[in-house]
């Protein structure tokens, strides 16, 4: 995730596994697949966790930018 | 949903059971019909839904975009 | 309220009895007579409801998309 | 308050008396003398209310959109 | 403050004392100076107020938009 | 930081030690070194206080305009 | 990190070691690498603090800018 714009650094982690924290607590880990300028982002594979716990397997999942606080590599 | 640019993604899920999740906490689960830039979505033969259970039957829905968190495929 | 766009469903509820839900938990009631792209509303014949019971009939209501979570057909 | 568009509805609200209602919970009446695409909002003879009761004269009073929710003719 | 648009009825306030109220529930009164479009605001003699009371005095201040409810003549 | 535009009494206080509120209640003094529409700022020889009390010392500090509530000459 | 515009300082600051203040409240720790516009932040050999002590190693993180107080050298 080297990169002098910020999207560059997710364009670098396309097809990894990432963590994606949100604004209300929730993590969800899983394969970056898409993303926009917005910061929209689809992960696959995606689990969501509670301090660190598997709360529940979501596959393929949609996260609205707005609502996203954080993404780094896993 | 495999996509390049996350709302493929949505585009892939149209006609499918998706389950959206709101900022206030609330999910709601349907046939996902219509989308665009701003994440408004509308839902058919939709419910709400508390924790699993069903809270109401809503049938056809329209959500704002600016409400919501996450889509996925159920 | 069938719709390839998400307005396009708004526009086939237009002159319908529809329920909106705003993000401070509010509901109102009431025939849709006009909607734009931020989803600002206007209902006549509204009702403030509380869960379920009418809290006040307001008439004519000009309702701020900002504040919308979710329309639905009565 | 008859519109296509739901700012039509406050250009038939112009020089007539609503009730304005905020975020915040707080409630303006006075007589709608100008508002924007913004939904920014000049009442005159303006006063705020506490539950149906006057809380405090106001005269003119510039509401700015962002915080607005409601606006009904009274 | 006689007014066809909003921000005109601020222009009829310049050079006047004004009261500003925000999100957080903190009243600023001093002399109308400057606003623009997004309601940014510059009051001169300016001082915080806590139920009428004055909290401190201030000077010159300028208040974000995006924080204002209410602008009103003294 | 006398003004017809608010951005104009920011200018008129740059390389002068303001205060600068935010939303979540901090305050920050240091010498506003440059500022944009956005109401970003930068100040230099900023420290964080807390009631009036000095938090801490910070050298340089960006301030996302968004945050920012009010901007005072101290 | 001396500039005329808010994002000069923060490109002056790149490559160096930058604290991140969240809008919940966290701090992040690294060496910035990327930022644009939105105030969007990619940090390299970050770790997440909390009251002081770091609660865990990150390595590269992106930031979303919406949920961005402050940035300051370290």
């Amino acid at each position: 995730m080297e990169a002098a714009r910020p999207l560059d650094a997710l364009n670098a982690a396309r097809n990894k596994r990432v963590i994606v924290e949100l604004k209300n607590g929730k993590q969800y880990v899983g394969v970056l697949k898409a993303f926009d300028i917005h910061v929209n982002v689809v992960l696959e594979n995606a689990e969501e966790r509670n301090d660190g716990e598997v709360a529940r397997k979501l596959g393929t999942v949609f996260l609205r930018g707005d609502a996203i606080i954080l993404i780094s590599p896993e």
